[in-house]
């Protein structure tokens, strides 16, 4: 008999720890989602600010124990991220699961390899954490149909990437050999690297044509590069216009004699078994 | 009797003054706007010379007695302003009220504080004076459109802008570790500055990657870039192109039988009663 | 009676080289069109090889007599236009034929005004010649549409671009006090230059952020910039899609009744008359 | 007897040959359309880390090699293509045919022109190779929209470049004369180079303005930028919406009285003769 209670009283506290946890529409929820996010944004600034040699020699302890504290904290959610889900290897294997694990494991592996550089590569991946806000998004309904429209316009837009990626080497092949290896173009990479810099409009200008030719070679591929920009955007465009197109407006009344429902705003008669439509207060 | 007719024609050049300040469509409207901005423009100019060290030397002090008159000026009108209103603390703490104050606050406040490096600080609230050009855009129809167009937009690509943050963190971090501390990417910040400059196309070249693996990372940003930027274009003109849609056209006939509307041009017999329509001269 | 002969041939000849120079579909009229464009081009290309300093000291003579030939070829067409055209007034305050007498000005001012230096300034303006090609844009249909949609989004981009002043105006303000008027950020005039080149994603690299306050400022802009960026292409997408899209589709067959045009493709019945339509065999 | 079997089983061969060649849905086609990618992905991997000076004097003879290899593959390939194809010329002077005898040309051309410094020149032509790639296009259905929303508006982004063309001819002439032959604006080429680079918003920064009237001019330019910026775009972004507009929905069904099509799918009344529309079980 206690032995049910204790199970029941788990249940529910596994429960109640879901609805904290995972779901953000309820009181409990909504704080530890600010919370959480709090705690990402706070440990992105720690290691962007334990990054800069100044702040690090003076705070480089206490930002590393608020760092501990950070981690532990995720550690301990994340076990009750699995306690609590009723399929815990669906949730460790899914994306998100695995930006969890990877948010807390660089600074336990710390322990094992003492190697201090390479410690901070395996630090930066805790930023990924922040893409945790990202599950915010369902809130944000305006974000459906752009990740709908990005979706159908990914591969339009990878073919197009494909294009670029041999208009880009051969242009910097070209422009290796009109500025003959000179003016930062040493070589056919470090050229197809300008083309990028050049065709994407970045423009630093670390590397830039010097000579004639190279320099009239280069005017032709940013008024090409002009036309080039149009097409992704085209892309993407074309496919929100198409998505945010209204859909047909339909009667929200059903039929009184065969109940269907689906008919014009308009219609008086159903057009699926013939019968007069009932007019709405809605309509008048 | 005396005071009637005094408080009647105070209430009048009350009246007066606000066509004149407030509306635009008056012959004094229109004058004194236009002085308005002449003005505004004339303080900026000002502020912009008197910034100029060479000019500063030479001609300081007569720019600092026209930046005087125009904001003693500026203050009368703030105070006609808040005469002539109905509702004075609606429009002190509305948002071209605050500007207003802000106009004239920053030259009186330089009287108690005389560190003059400070004064130039405030100095720059006024030229947000110009934003009260923005008040003539209720002239041109054209803005209506693009106003509502953004508005409707401005929380897609406020959901995008967190996500081009969350991206812009990652590639400085990842960037910060492959060019290693050198080369400008001292540290995160500064690296994630890099990556904003680079993603968003400005691409100054201060910061730019010196390595190899640095230089072929920097290419996929780009190109990434590329597809990225058409996004906010995207839903901008997703939302334009919506509004300017012309509503589609129905015939603004009713059937002489049944007296509904809602007819396409072209129908011939009434589609909720089957009853033949009438003809009317406009189709001739 | 040889008069009028003389009158009528002299008549004939001004009609063939109106035909000629002013239009582009006869034989002449193309092969003088062509002409012209070429001497534009080698114009453009003389003035353009004369201000290269090496070039101007071993061709500049020969430059010259090059540059004299088109121009007193100009002069004569320019002659012959008013001279065969039946409103002179009309073509000479047009704008082609202000960019006409442009074109030949220049170098007969040069007689007058020893200045080189000075001349030079006003030789430049020749190279509006450039603009006669326009006149071939009639042949190209496609420029119709795209003109048509520029015309009207002018006047939203006009507002644009008055906002982006403003914006300009402000940032490049705070960006002086931020930077506290060095690193490039002397003065407030040459700040807003820095916010222009930002803003635009030109980004030479000239004027740069150094502070970190100045680069989180900076980075807050270039992101702004981003959706910014958006409005004018929305703008001009929206009115070109608009343009673009294709008229309602209408028969070309007239009512056998009443003769009346315009009916659906689909219609039976004259929808002025009531009378049968007949059927084409274009419908079967 | 025996001859006829030979030249069947040569021209079962060939046959073979051509579906494994030409056609890439067999298996056999897949496998060597896979294998020429990798061939062509690793070619320009070799001249591009060829061209790095330190890889050069090191691997040189074993890129060689190589390179070698490779191009006597593409020969073996290039001459099974002839032999295995109805019609060798059409090939032969396709353009992917040129392609792929330019992939082959100048290794062996290097033999009878010693002059390494020009080998190097011909041996770019053989990135072309990549374009191979492009054959695989044909499986993605996406790029068939783009590529004829791209072939609509080439003539349209042509116009409109030739109107960029003389604008930055006017604006690098305005702009010498501004700078008067200093900081990098030598000459009108050099001060078109720096218009294009400006207005394409690229900004090297190499050749920048850096008098008041100068930054002023560019300023304008740059905001000018701002709006011819949208109109390659818009361009390709309305013809994408054009084609992509999904065509009007018409009911499927006949008028069960006269028997024609096309009417609405809310329509109870053939709009042709009046009948009652009848109704199919596809609408319930």
């Amino acid at each position: 008999m206690k032995k049910i209670e204790r199970q029941s009283s788990g249940k529910k506290f596994k429960e109640k720890l879901f609805g904290v946890i995972y779901e953000s529409d309820t009181l409990g929820g909504k704080f530890f989602n600010i919370a959480l996010i709090t705690c990402v944004v706070i440990s992105v600034l720690i290691v962007s600010f334990d990054s800069i040699e100044r702040i690090n020699i003076r705070y480089g302890k206490i930002l590393l124990f608020a760092e501990w504290t950070i981690t532990i904290l995720f550690t301990i959610e994340y076990a009750l991220r699995i306690v609590c889900i009723k399929k815990p290897l669906k949730y460790i294997f899914s994306f998100m699961g695995l930006v969890d694990l990877l948010s807390i494991l660089p600074l336990y592996l710390s322990f094992f390899f003492t190697g201090t550089k390479y410690l901070v590569v395996i630090r930066t991946f805790r930023i990924l954490r922040v893409f945790r806000i990202l599950k915010m998004w369902n809130f944000i309904e305006a974000s459906h149909h752009l990740t709908r429209a990005l979706y159908i316009s990914s591969i339009k837009i990878g073919v197009f990437l494909l294009f670029i990626l041999v208009l880009v080497i051969i242009i910097g092949s070209l422009m290796y050999l009109i500025e003959g290896g000179k003016y930062g173009f040493d070589n056919i990479p470090q050229s197809i690297y300008w083309a990028i810099v050049t065709l994407t409009t970045v423009g630093y200008g670390d590397i830039a044509p010097k000579t004639p030719v190279g320099r009239s070679f280069a005017s032709i591929i940013m008024l090409l590069g002009y036309g080039i920009l149009a097409v992704p955007t085209g892309i993407v465009t074309a496919e929100l216009v198409k998505l945010a197109k209204a859909p047909h407006v339909k009667s929200i009344h059903s039929c009184p004699s065969c109940g269907k429902e689906g008919h014009d705003t308009d219609a008086h008669f159903c057009k699926f078994c013939g019968g007069k439509l009932g007019i709405s207060p809605a309509h008048e």
